[in-house]
């Protein structure tokens, strides 16, 4: 079995197994049995491993977050920024939802979430593996074998959408080794049931993102409604609540320092298993040129609105997203800076090595082509930034968009390229339409215009073949922009379902182009899937090996993260980010009363500083800490994807949401540093308080089973 | 016994005698004995109020420092920062004892302290009340009680000063209720013995300053010398080691969070028994004046310094200085913006008040009269701060010293203004002759030109009457510095011993202006004379009805603050500066490597850091932290002049040296708040792992007397 495998170096680190590390995959935690135990989770493993059953069966996902039921009526918690798209839907000048907040005293009054604010049910995984490296043979190109495999995948998600109410999906886990199929039921009529105020709910806004100590109540409530048939149906008014047998008891029992805690949901993207070459290179390349491309277009952004409220208004989100990748950037710099991650991996290469060395079959040949291949990956990846910057423009980015579209609309809905099927349409539609909320004609030509600048500087290694001689001076953008109509979202929106030869005789300067560049930005795709090709036939390998390395130890492996269903744990826990300094677990309403400045984001709402003055803590007042906790830390293994996920005690029960992680723990992307890696979590004795005390959300709270402390 | 009692509010707060609060007499001890066993002192407490018995015959005193014995041959260990003086003094571009250390490898090595390096032994403390009281009549204006009372106290001195190896004063307790006589043998031959570098015994330096975490090894050996006959003598290479025949045990044992420790000193001042209307005048009126007039003082000598190098380093020591209390004086003014601390006392206030309403006898009319003092004592205090703000200048310090001292020497000794005696020549000597060190007269020009025109634009009540008249403008500043001679040290000099006659007659112009000023100058002085002797006639009475009040709960009561000996005691603790993150109380040598940037004042030794980077903690691991601990925090009650102070373990051997106390504790020498007030200190490890690891100052270690941790 070891014949063909060889064993990349980077991933041994992730594999062992220790505390509280790990994005477990449901059906694996039979296999951690003795450590949850050991922490005190007291759920068999195997109840756990069944997504028919609770608590999973509670478990949802919303787009880029996760959440949970917590009635029998389709009510989710879920994190107060993971409805702000639905909140800010619903928003007037009249009724401002974000600044005051929303609760419905009925059903009757929740408000509609809109296209984006959608719910997955998951409610069935399947190990696909053979049917996607079906007919896939040693000999394919490393393009053949990707669009086999890809070939593949769109079957498998072909015939699992024949029925219209799922939205499947065939990730590849531990880079490739095993494809699992995920169905997950798709309700589309959300509404907004309760959110507090936004100078609660984001508390400390920015300032505090990625920071510790904290004090936001980062929490909000929807309903998924479904139609009479229980089924998901379009938005309305004749839907009803969805009927979710499944749902979390919420336990205002507390937790304190040192006490277990179960987190699920569906964390986006981790790189654990990386070589230490691949880690140096983000380290020393990648994540510098990075935050100095952010950097700098945020530069050109504030300049070119200045004097434009509106232009600040338009590109507020546009800036918070760009500033968020910026700090975690730059905290993953900070991080790798902090400790030499790639030199640690090295070590665990040397000791996967001594064993590998001492199997019977180890092919050795393999470690040389996946250095090759790495090796390609990072030039291919220089190329591809070079690329990006390259192409800055939201009208050159909506014009190729347009283009490709309508070449592979030509195709048959199976030979497509991914993300442009007939599934993928009211997605591509949205997201045109969308541009329009953060779009302002004259800062995207500044954007462009600079970046093209920036572009000419970037070493040569960034500068791929062929792209430098069609892209326009940074001279000739204004002109561009005189020349394109793609700004105005009626005629961009036109352009929809418009053939290539329709496309390509524009007189549109945008729309040309991108025509234009198409060829070259295929080519750059073309590589990478080749590449990508030939690195899923060689990574698996090495996983496979590593699995069994572990597997010799008793330790099992988890894949990296991949926006599907996780389950991890861990224990409350404070850390140290400086010697001498101790951070958490927990923060107080007291503490919001100290950061409280009365200028937003710490402008916390009079009704809550009045009532903590008062001392009305009712039944949240934590014994320990004399007073009701706001957030708190432990040492779960979670990343991006993770908000909004239910953070439950060893009995399964609701006792926070999570909705963020340290500056330090940025780096457990890479690397789970258990000494520093915190996740940041609410505490659901707040959200509860805050409902009782301040809020007065009393048919929520109704709403809730809800598990008081013994007297 | 009430009937003359009138009890301020303001001092109710400091006689709660809980926890670690309280810098006591030695004498008190006996009275705190539950609560010194409660926290673990295995000490008797009659032992520890026994100057004469070990530990306290160990402790001594340095200029404005405490420190202690630690072998029975003179040998002293205090702050790096307390023998700085007399490192700088023997350090050359040579032999840079300041950047490199100095270890003594004989006795004969050791280097002469210089003249401002004094040990003094406390031997004997009396309660002497009686007399300074005695032929006080309540009929005595305030002035001519001031001055009755200064006579007698002058007459205590001598008589005890008639022995002239011993230093004597009398000191008031409980502002005036009790008066104690000290004796001190001053030790005028004291050497450097080690210090470490002072990228070491600084490190951090005044960015550190009253900052956690800390990682300062701030130690220093010095040792005594006496006359062959065992007396204090002049310096001289005939002098032997002062038979020191207690000294205290250095124990590397350690202790831990929780552990009890008492810490024996010289605290400087406190104000702990001040009214809530003198706090909110030092809060709205007194600290944001001083910070204001510091910050101005500090940015005109920073423009005057600029372009000179050497006027930079000969201000060095008046800026830090400056700096330190600018700091101290925001700290004060943040930590009253933090807590509300008259509304503390107020409330404190109404306690007692209820208590006293129900005595008796109590004299309801002296709170009255109290009141009116402490009113006409800050109308005064403004005035003494413009005062001092119009004569911001060297020179004219120097001639109204010069002037005054002329003038007083005319008198016979006893009837001399304090400061101006016989006894204290040598010290008017010293600082006159000092004053070229840190003076440069463009600069002494701008300074006082510029607070002349700050003096103008301060408050009409800061203008004491008959002042402004005598000043000279601004403009004529320059005019004046040219036609003095006085910044010439040896000129400045041949003034001492002049009468006022000659001094008069010059036309030396900062002596004419001295001589202009002394009137007004003396009679600001006679005014704060009349108000002391009234202050000191009511506030006994007051405190004298708390301490009876707090005697009937049982409750001793300590003095405030006065440079004389005290005993306090707490326990090792962290403390939480903000909701979610907690400090201390312990840092490691790992934290060194993480501060260390290379650059002053975080530039350790590269000895220091292989040592840290080898791991070689020989016998100074602690087994909880699993590395050489550096400094740790209680929650002892220190201020200013207990750096150096001896911090010993429950049996009395030393474990630490106070240098400092946090950012937030400033406000403690108004107000002892448990939860933020903490001391810093040296690990006594941390000194001993230095000596054995990195500065191999194997002599000295083997003279003291450790106690290693059983293995």
């Amino acid at each position: 079995m070891l014949k063909n495998l060889v064993i990349p170096a980077a991933l041994l680190c992730a594999t062992s197994a220790y505390a509280d590390e790990g994005q477990w995959q449901p059906y694996q935690l039979p296999q951690l049995k003795s450590e949850l135990k050991r922490i005190g989770i007291t759920i068999p493993a195997e109840k756990l491993a069944d997504l028919s059953k609770h608590p999973m069966s509670a478990m949802v996902a919303l787009p880029g977050c996760s959440a949970s039921f917590v009635s029998d009526a389709g009510l989710v918690v879920t994190n107060h920024h993971c409805a702000y798209g639905a909140i800010q839907r619903n928003s007037t000048p009249e009724h401002n939802y974000i600044a005051n907040g929303f609760l419905a005293k009925t059903r009757a009054d929740e408000l509609p979430g809109g296209p984006n604010t959608l719910v997955y049910v998951t409610d069935k995984v399947e190990n696909v593996t053979s049917r996607v490296l079906k007919n896939i043979t040693p000999a394919m190109s490393g393009r053949q074998r990707s669009e086999a495999v890809e070939r593949n995948i769109k079957a498998l998600i072909a015939e699992c959408e024949s029925d219209k109410f799922y939205r499947c999906s065939v990730p590849a886990f531990h880079r490739g080794l095993e494809y699992y199929r995920i169905r997950q039921m798709m309700i589309r009529d959300v509404r907004l049931v309760y959110a507090p105020a936004n100078s609660l709910g984001d508390f400390g806004g920015d300032i505090d993102n990625y920071e510790w100590p904290r004090h936001v109540g980062d929490y909000s409530f929807l309903r998924a409604y479904v139609g009479k048939d229980g089924r998901p149906a379009e938005p309305s008014p004749d839907n009803v609540p969805y009927h979710s047998k499944d749902f979390l008891v919420v336990s205002a029992e507390g937790l304190k320092n040192g006490d277990p805690v179960l987190l699920a949901g569906y964390p986006g993207r981790t790189s654990r298993y990386k070589l230490p070459s691949e880690i140096r290179y983000a380290r020393d390349a990648a994540y510098p040129a990075k935050a100095g491309e952010i950097q700098a277009d945020l530069d050109v952004i504030a300049a070119a609105t200045k004097d434009s409220e509106a232009g600040v208004v338009r590109y507020a989100s546009v800036v918070k997203s760009l500033n968020n990748v910026l700090k975690k950037t730059r905290g993953l710099m900070d991080g790798f800076a902090r400790k030499d991650i790639a030199a640690i991996k090295d070590v665990q290469d040397a000791e996967f090595r001594a064993w590998y060395g001492k199997q019977a079959n180890a092919d050795k040949k393999l470690l040389t082509e996946l250095d090759a291949l790495i090796a390609a990956d990072i030039a291919l990846s220089d190329e591809e930034f070079g690329h990006s910057v390259a192409t800055t423009s939201d009208l050159l980015k909506s014009g190729a968009t347009l283009y490709r579209l309508a070449l592979e609309s030509a195709k048959p809905d199976a030979e497509r390229e991914s993300g442009y099927q007939q599934r993928d349409l009211a997605f591509i539609k949205a997201r045109l339409n969308r541009l329009e909320q953060s779009y302002v004609g004259s800062v995207d030509q500044a954007r462009f215009s600079a970046a093209l600048q920036r572009y000419a500087k970037l070493p040569k290694s960034m500068h791929m073949n062929g792209l430098d001689e069609l892209l326009p001076t940074a001279d000739a953008v204004p002109a561009l922009y005189a020349q394109s109509q793609l700004g105005d979202t009626a005629i961009r929106l036109s352009w929809l379902g418009k053939d290539a030869a329709a496309i390509a005789a524009s007189d549109d300067a945008f729309l040309k182009l991108a025509v234009k560049l198409d060829g070259v930005s295929q080519a750059l795709k073309e590589r990478r899937r080749e590449l990508d090709g030939n690195l899923e036939r060689v990574i698996p390998q090495y996983m496979a090996a590593v699995i069994a390395w572990k597997k010799s130890q008793g330790k099992p492996v988890y894949p990296d993260a991949n926006s599907t269903l996780r389950v991890t744990y861990g224990t409350v826990a404070p850390y140290s980010p400086k010697d001498g300094i101790t951070k958490g677990p927990f923060t107080t309403i007291e503490g919001i009363v100290e950061k409280n400045t009365g200028k937003a984001p710490f402008d916390a709402p009079q009704n809550l500083l009045d009532a903590i003055k008062a001392k009305r803590y009712g039944q949240f007042k934590d014994p320990v800490l004399g007073t009701v906790p706001v957030d708190f830390l432990t040492s779960a293994d979670t990343t991006g994807g993770n908000s909004g996920s239910a953070v439950m005690n060893k009995n399964g029960e609701l006792i926070g949401l999570n909705f963020d992680s340290t500056y330090e723990s940025i780096t457990k992307d890479w690397y789970f540093d258990r000494d520093i890696t915190r996740a940041i979590h609410l505490d659901i004795r707040y959200m509860l308080w805050v409902m009782s005390e301040v809020d007065h959300a009393d048919n929520v709270l109704k709403e809730l089973t809800i598990k008081y402390p013994h007297k």
